[in-house]
């Protein structure tokens, strides 16, 4: 009998699957829905791209051109392939030739090596499936892209922090991390090296040049029994305002063996499309397609074509200057802000980014800047402001983090909103410290 | 020392996941490239819809009107939520409500049990994987869709296949393989019973009403211990020629306890968008969002606000009436041309579907039509016609599947192809008959 009949029935609970016991609950949503419930916060917590600036003309121009060449409006609106649009996968081996700074024939990959994701997010949940059993390791920086740890976490992989410095990870504490785990007998569970080479998110920081060169031949000279990947997100590599422009780390592995490269057109275009893409040593192109066939068999075919055209009537280019100019800007506000409000806070810190939409904040130590301190509660209930709390960002138990940093972003808020989140945040931080 | 640089350097094989190790090699994938080795082959075996009703007009107007609309386009162009758009989320209550024939309070869910995902293929892959641990077990009907039996056999699930006739899977061979399990001890991995309701890819064949009441009726009896969903895939229901408009499994599921609704705007719209959607019990709901979120965190918002956008503009239901015309006109060819060509030929015999793209075709038991069989290749390399070997929708061990049935599709081919196609495809019968 049924529930809605009026008769008491309970259906008995389901028995879920161990991953599913794995999977903690999503810290984005509970920001989320923070961001409901307080809706006249203001938010340098949203991980959002600029609405300002979302290239609403660019596709106007591109959707139009697409859908009026009635060939490849059939093209785009039928089923596609499991590995994404050759039209688009062709146009991004010239894409990434240009960042390179190399011709295409001097990349050693060919269009089959390339995979279109929803999103980049997709390929670094693609890249855990096909490598990590429970059990299995990934060495991160600490810290690093919060969804990334949950992926990790709901695999039943171990995350290992490694140090980092204003520089990124410290390659000398990579190594001693594996020695460590050689030690006891676990190298064979290491899987993965993940980074997030340009303007992490959270911390803004950047792997330097030298430090590129060093993890691929780090993780060559570990791999003599079982190859580790570097996964390298390069989630935020076209949002550069100044300071280097840095060679990705893939570059450095001249074999093609050993780096996964995961980019986006989130960033630097429109995330509504979700489209990324992944660049694939060989080994792994099959298994990641497989995978990928039985979890969607495709991302939207109409978006990658619709991206395809972007790149080739010439459209992308300008909207990044666009961007940059915009976010460089903004970043510049945040900064000022920074330098204003927080100049005479002993105790508190923050890094100045070259690119991205982040800048991380360290507060004093005796501030829990977390979802249950005081800080948290004081920005949203009383200050009417939101961040998000350090502590995500750390893999591990949650009381061996550390609490006293915060992320804050520059990318939705307009200047204004920026200055007033900032005076709000320093308020915050006076009435608890 | 780099294989580019000329050094003779052999990176060590990755280990990969017990999950990749359960992956097979796709037919799919097989099939594709037979069909680009083969490009002048007719194809009965591609899955792919009619390119010549496309919306391509339709598409034009909705995208122009969303992104004419400056605020509606920056939240198209913006990153989403997990769940999807609400903007379609609400709609998807009342197109459902005019599906199921009652009013959008009758249908006892919240918007917030709606999830939009990258087709429905993506959220059948959801389903296995909040719910099934390695050797679980899901029933399903025999012939069924095989994309499917892929994601189960990547999870290292058990399919446990069920007796079907011309009114689909059979209730009593259903009960008989619950009352071995449990004799068994195997009762509490039973997590789920998969049925495509209407006209199942490959068969052709729809669940009879009498046996939709009673499969839910079933699953409550033998949830006792420990809750068995039917997960029903109803990816082909808006494309019905004739024959009765068959009630959902899921509208007798009255409390919303047992029930996973799968739909997609794929066949009645265009699988290029990749708009499907999971209509969850409650107790679903957040570990299915959880999930997404570790994979995509949110399909393609563009497609969300496009496909709100062609059901807010009444673009949608002219569309569909459209679309079962042409069908409809395609399938009567097909079935034409099968009593034309195959009429004579002793002990082939064939489905008459009311709906969907297929028609399923037994063959004389001495036939092989696998991949590996005379047929196919005479079908392929002579003939020049393709179909999908029906062993390939068959769960087990491929040693124990009948090999003497073939899917055909009406979907992608015009009448002439059609004709063609099955005049080719009875030559080859008659060359290994």
């Amino acid at each position: 009998m049924s529930r809605r009949s009026g008769v008491n029935f309970e259906a008995p609970a389901p028995r879920f699957s161990q991953r599913r016991r794995w999977a903690s609950r999503q810290a984005i949503s509970f920001l989320m829905q923070q961001g409901v419930e307080n809706p006249d916060v203001v938010s340098l917590a949203a991980g959002l791209v600029d609405p300002q600036t979302l290239p609403i003309e660019a596709t106007q121009i591109a959707i139009e051109q697409l859908l009026t060449d009635t060939k490849r409006a059939r093209e785009a609106l039928q089923y596609g392939t499991t590995l994404g649009a050759e039209t688009l996968r062709r146009q991004l081996l010239n894409h990434l030739a240009r960042l390179e700074g190399c011709q295409v024939e001097d990349l050693g990959i060919a269009s089959g090596q390339l995979v279109l994701t929803t999103g980049s997010q997709q390929l670094l949940s693609l890249v855990g499936e096909v490598l990590m059993d429970p059990g299995d390791i990934c060495l991160v920086a600490a810290p690093t892209y919060f969804v990334f740890l949950g992926v990790l976490e709901g695999l039943g992989a171990r995350t290992i922090p490694v140090a980092t410095d204003a520089d990124g990870m410290c390659i000398d504490a990579l190594q001693t991390q594996l020695e460590q785990l050689d030690a006891e007998g676990l190298l064979e569970r290491v899987k993965l090296i993940y980074l997030v080479s340009y303007y992490e998110n959270p911390s803004g920081v950047s792997l330097a040049e030298q430090r590129r060169r060093e993890v691929v031949e780090l993780v060559r000279r570990w791999s003599e029994r079982n190859r580790i990947f570097v996964l390298e997100d390069a989630a935020y590599r076209e949002l550069r305002y100044d300071g280097p422009n840095l060679p990705s780390i893939w570059s450095y592995d001249s074999g093609r063996d050993f780096v996964i490269l995961a980019q986006t057109f989130s960033k630097s275009y429109s995330p509504g499309l979700r489209v990324g893409y992944g660049v694939l040593p060989r080994t792994l192109a099959e298994p990641i397609c497989d995978r990928k066939g039985n979890e969607d068999f495709g991302s939207a075919n109409l978006n990658q074509h619709l991206v395809a055209k972007v790149l080739e009537e010439g459209l992308y280019a300008g909207h990044v200057a666009k961007l940059r100019a915009s976010y460089l800007a903004k970043r510049d506000n945040m900064l000022a802000a920074a330098e204003k409000y927080f100049h005479d806070l002993p105790g508190v810190r923050w890094v100045q980014p070259h690119g991205g939409l982040y800048v991380w904040m360290t507060l004093p130590e005796s501030i829990d800047a977390g979802f249950d301190g005081e800080l948290f509660r004081q920005a949203v209930k009383v200050e009417k402001m939101m961040y998000v709390p350090g502590d995500l960002c750390f893999p591990g138990p949650p009381d061996d983090r550390p609490r006293n940093h915060i992320r804050l972003s520059f990318g939705v808020e307009d200047p204004g909103g920026i200055e007033l989140g900032m005076r709000r945040l320093a308020n915050a931080i006076r009435a608890v410290i």
